[in-house]
């Protein structure tokens, strides 16, 4: 767990970096990641150097790699998919007097980099001097435009600051850049990504230049192009050229103490497996032109509208904790970065900010993406979804690999095809086609979208039907039993009757029963007919359910609380386990390593009392260790719901600086887009109580001591809901349409639009926190708020 | 399953070859190995080509080469073992009028090969003509000495059938022989294997030559020696010579028409892994005297004396079945052949007959082979049991690692350390330790060899005992649970109490209780207290045993009864399953690759009652699919015990006739000692009913309608016990020793030596045999002995 960020870094609408550390580049580059979805751009320097760990990325292109197997099976996929490090364009290097700016040599006068969330741009400004002792001011401003999807650009100025200088400026175009490898990657595969582009097209004309790549055996055409507005004194001059692997516009000039050098540089990426390489570098150029043609000044402007759009309707405000504040405000940005412009591409766990866990997208953008995009940027929750949708022919076909019906979503994928090599915890963890289903209906009900139900929904939810139908029987005594499958938790695996797996499941059949209904049309060509439907629904109502009547909790699967206790006080300098003991271990005893039937508790918190809850969440909390990221944001909507309420403001923090803080100490690999998302998740469902179930909404809200106000915003069928939370009361406001139905702890009202209702917080229950694993408890947040800061 | 071999290669002691099949010549060579546990030959012609799959191998010679995993997991073994092709000493080429002696080419007039199993070598004749016209008469013995360890011996002969001929002989030594490469195997490990062997020395003296090479990476000499006595007639001149990766040695002479030029060439291997170079050299070239001194007279003679005292106390006779009596010998040879000399190493699955499982020993050798030679070769029972227990400090190491007590051992491995790279069916099969556990038992109860109990046995149990403690734990009711283990299925596994493995460990926990007992000295310098005594005493008591009240059979392990049905109907065409089904679906399904409850139901007889035994056989005897060759000799022995007789022999059959049918296909790589050792097993312990639990012997004899008559001979404490059945009445004869309790079908008597004892057989309950998944019944025997033949 790296040291906290110094109070002046704190900011609002900021990210600051106010001292430069060259062990935390890497880090910084994927927190300050400049993304649309499309497009993502690591935040390096210009100067291309030093750097952590270079990345640019577009969404989709990856290269394929074989998946050793020491003992191959049956179904064990024979490829993987690697997100790979495309053309860079981010690169101006700088020449002053002969010296080239690199910050590791010379003086640093002065550094200072900002993200700015409302801008959604990344700014630097260094003052330099080199070791001939010749200073000059450098300031740049980049952003990866939310406008224009294939678009970034660069405002690039530099200049001297006592006396005159001669300035060479290099802005280039770089493929196959050399990256640090990983020691743990099998050779073979590192091998194959090594240098992964080949050169098919390289053109330069004026300050333009255009570089078109295939992936050496994924096959992909990829675009990368730049152009540049120049401004400097007489006698500027420019001139391009071009290599296989290499495009540079050169700009040369003589900067007098006070002028300036001025550099706009557009970039422009395309990308297709199927369009040809004329067609690719046109769509590449085109853009370029829209770039230039729409200029600097106007890409900023749109930019930042677009943000005030956004944040209009998605901002969360928490009064009295400004670290949090900014953190929960920088997960929210960086969701909002990776989902924006995906547009029927899956969303990666790291979204593009890095190339951790190899680019792939799995549940967690469905379970903890997708809730904060449907409720705050709708469409592109749609566009994930139909991402989703166009991956069921290569569903389907890996059901029937499985010998199953309907499709199986794969455990993790960037083009769609299962990528897992350990099929433990990877093919068996059928959940994530519950959890796309899960997101289908929450999108339906948030949306009223009956197009996209009609399109792209029905189908999802009857194929993953059809899937659970398949994958479960019903046992002697009736029950629906789904046997030898794996839950969220990675630390248990292949068990029967996971109870969140079962829920879940439940949800999915019964939510393709009811899309039949409402579409009995489409469902015939789907070839639902009324005996399949009532298959599913008798097998939703029979779900087996593992409840410990003994200890009056419920199983997390099968014999779960019957099996041995870890020893937690032999283990406290042994975290994360997986590390340190083998799978086989970890799976057959009593510990978790992130929620499993509490996330259950929260997505499907119908199917429990509140009785059952409170002994269930203080049983698990026990035995929960949160080696995994996905954890804490769970856990504070149950501590939340449950009644510990500070409990769960020490989640939601952990939550949302899990990058900020390096809390994992891997942020260096790309942000946790599903713990960004679900320090929102933390804060609307955590502490603002909110639940969806069936398409009802409800809150239940309640804050921490530290908090003095919570307000958040939701976007409801095309109007939009804020709702204000103070210590005493809570306001609930509909700003168009309605009227809607909600609750307010267990009181049902109706809100109309313009018609506030402010409604009391009753007082949270007095109840002692449970228990953590020993050395795993949350870091207090108690008293530890950070109200000042320089926002 | 390939076709019955015709009638005219049936014999009682013979192995015969009466018509060659180019297809089938891998299978073959298996079929026509030698070994004696410490050198293996494959049956490949002494000319070397055409070959299948050319194999020389030394007990205890493997590479190392790496275990690639696409994502790897704590604790899983980064190298894995595998047997090298080592310097092939067999090959003996011949140039008649200058023409290579090739069978491909000119005109094959006879060929016959014969393993003779009372003498202990394979003959070969041919009669050739070559494309020239020249015809020869080749014949070659080949034997790979009982008596003298470092010994094998060619007796080759050439002959010119009509009108003299010049002939050439080259008897070489290969290292670095060219192989076929598996097509499945990664290119990495294939790559590590494709010339294991570096020469360190190569030197020729007259007709002797000399090769020591060091095999790369796992660093072990391996030295390779032949000498040769050359008979011809005047004007026979030999000379010889060296290269790295070759010996040579070369005799020329001109034959008339009658005469004979003889070759006995005298072969010596030596390896290790810490002697000298000069020590190894001296090694084998000490055992190349000793080879020469004796002469090929006295080897063979020798080696005939061996086999004479074998077979007096390991023959099984069955009468009125000749080809089953042809089948069961082989399986005794080879089981003999695979231990008779391993002397503290493993005896791997395939003994030394081929690359198969990649030379791998597994719980096969404890649970199939050691029965076996503990009943008919004790000390070579004893030798591998101080194999195992010379691993012992390995098995420590990988139980720390394992977070465990005690010693794990490895699920398959050639030097101790665990090869196995899929845990769910390697690691987690951890009942292989009680299997070597219950083989200490068994070999010191028939033997009484109390100083290996004291020296090794009671180690071994110990440490084994640890570990199930470790790994069980008692949940609140007491019971005592062995939770994510994997049983002998392998259609199965990670489950919560699989009956055979604590039944296993229930005995491997009284075992090592009873043996501290017995030793208590021994017992204290191993730490062994009182306290430790009694938890072991407790959980062997708790043990919990899983049963399904409903159906009224035994549970495989928890919960399995409950798990769906596998859709027999539907798979009829694709077995094995597992070349057809996911892991993930054997796993969660009623499918049995092979016996596990029906095992532990043979081995831990005692804890079931006759009504239980006949009730599970019949359950899971429909949902077993005998995908493992283990299956057959289990599911003989079980059949017998409840009654289905002709079913028992069905099996026996299949059992005995796994390589000379090639029933599985995949002979070319190894024969299947375990299932051939299970052909004894399913002779005695089946048709036999003979048991040992808690060392007390007792049988319950019956007769399938095809056999007149049953003998077996059993040591017992040095004496022999000899079972002979008819279908009216057994008799018992105690050889010497004695007085010995054993019970006949129930009926306890004493024996006395000389004082022969006959029993009645009382009638087989008259019981409908079970049915079998469709497409998986065994070959039926009924009606379909072979009672004639060549012998």
């Amino acid at each position: 767990m790296s040291a906290r960020r110094p109070s002046d870094e704190l900011h609002p609408w900021e990210i600051r970096e106010s001292v430069l550390d060259l062990e935390l580049l890497a880090q910084r580059e994927s927190v300050f990641a400049l993304s649309n979805g499309h497009i993502g751009l690591r935040g390096t320097f210009d100067e291309g150097e030093p750097h952590g760990l270079p990345g640019t990325y577009l969404n989709g292109v990856y290269e394929t790699r074989p998946l050793p197997y020491a003992e191959a099976g049956y179904g064990f996929p024979e490829d993987g998919q690697t997100v790979v490090n495309v053309t860079n364009g981010k690169v101006i290097r700088l020449l002053v007097d002969d010296e080239p700016f690199d910050i590791r040599y010379g003086d640093l006068l002065s550094h200072r980099r900002v993200l700015d969330m409302r801008a959604g741009t990344l700014e630097r400004e260094a003052e330099w001097r080199s070791p001939a002792g010749q200073a000059v001011r450098v300031r740049s401003v980049r952003l990866v435009s939310l406008v224009q999807r294939s678009v970034a650009a660069v405002l690039w100025e530099v200049e001297p600051l006592d006396g005159p200088a001669r300035i060479v400026v290099q802005s280039e175009l770089v493929a196959n850049e050399v990256q640090p490898e990983s020691p743990s990657m099998d050779p073979r595969a590192a091998a194959a990504l090594r240098a992964p582009l080949v050169n098919e097209f390289a053109g330069a004309l004026e300050e333009r230049v255009t570089l078109v790549h295939r992936t050496r055996v994924s096959g992909l055409l990829v675009g990368a192009a730049m152009d540049h507005a120049v401004e400097g004194p007489d006698g500027t001059a420019t001139h391009s050229e071009v290599e296989d692997d290499l495009g540079r516009v050169t700009v040369v000039t003589d900067l007098r103490e006070g002028s300036t050098l001025r550099l706009e540089k557009f970039l422009a990426y395309g990308w297709s497996a199927e369009r040809s390489l004329p067609a690719v570098r046109d769509q590449v150029e085109a853009a370029l032109v829209e770039a230039r043609h729409a200029g600097w000044d106007e890409l900023l402007a749109s930019q930042r509208e677009t943000l005030d759009d956004f944040w209009a309707g998605a901002d969360v405000e928490l009064d009295g904790d400004l670290e949090i504040q900014q953190a929960v405000r920088f997960g929210i940005f960086h969701t909002m970065q990776a989902g924006a412009r995906a547009e029927r591409r899956a969303i990666p766990a790291k979204g593009l900010t890095g190339p951790g866990y190899d680019g792939h997208a799995f549940w967690d953008t469905e379970t903890f993406v997708l809730p904060l995009l449907t409720y705050s940027l709708p469409h592109a929750a749609a566009a994930a979804l139909n991402w989703r949708h166009s991956t069921l022919p290569l569903a389907r076909e890996r059901a029937r690999t499985l010998n199953l019906g309907g499709a199986a979503m794969p455990w993790r994928t960037i083009a769609g095809e299962e990528c897992s090599a350990y099929w433990p915890a990877g093919t068996a963890a059928f959940h994530v086609s519950a959890d796309v289903a899960d997101a289908v209906i929450r999108y339906v009900h948030v949306t009223d979208d009956r197009d996209f139900e009609r399109e792209a929904g029905i189908e999802l939810l009857v194929e993953t039907a059809r899937l659970w139908h398949s994958l479960g029987h019903h046992d002697p005594g009736g029950g629906f039993r789904i046997d030898g499958v794996t839950g969220p938790d990675e630390y248990s695996a292949v068990s029967d009757n996971n109870i969140y797996t079962n829920l879940m499941a439940q949800r999915n059949l019964l939510g393709a029963a009811e899309a039949a209904e409402r579409h009995p049309e489409r469902a015939r060509e789907l070839g639902v007919d009324d005996e399949e439907v009532a298959a599913w629904v008798y097998a939703a109502r029979e779900v087996r359910i593992p409840y410990d009547e003994r200890l009056g909790v419920h199983e997390q699967s099968d014999e779960f609380t019957r099996h041995q206790e870890w020893d937690f006080e032999a283990t406290v300098d042994h975290y994360p386990l997986l590390l340190h003991f083998p799978y086989f271990q970890l799976y057959r005893k009593q510990v978790l390593k992130q929620p499993d039937l509490v996330l259950a508790m929260h997505l499907r918190g119908d199917a429990f009392t509140d009785e059952q809850k409170l002994r269930n969440f203080d049983y698990y909390e026990r035995r929960t260790v949160r080696d995994s990221s996905l954890s804490a944001c769970t856990q504070a909507v149950m501590a939340a719901e449950v009644g510990y309420v500070e409990l769960a403001y020490d989640y939601l923090a952990e939550a949302a600086l899990v990058d900020l803080d390096d809390l994992n100490s891997n942020t260096r690999d790309g942000v946790h887009i599903a713990s960004l998302a679900g320090s929102w998740i933390a804060c609307v469902a955590g502490l603002g109580g909110m639940r969806d179930h069936d398409g009802h909404l409800s809150f239940a809200p309640r804050l921490p001591g530290d908090l003095s106000r919570l307000a958040f915003r939701l976007c409801l069928h095309g109007s939009r809901l804020v709702v204000e939370v103070g210590h005493e009361q809570a306001s609930y406001e509909l700003h168009s349409g309605g009227p809607l139905e909600v609750s307010h702890h267990g009181r049902p009202f109706v809100l109309e639009p313009g018609s506030p209702v402010t409604l009391p917080v009753p007082p949270a229950p007095g109840r002692e926190r449970p228990a953590q694993p020993p050395g795993r408890e949350p870091r207090s947040r108690q008293g530890d708020a950070r109200r000042s800061g320089a926002g």
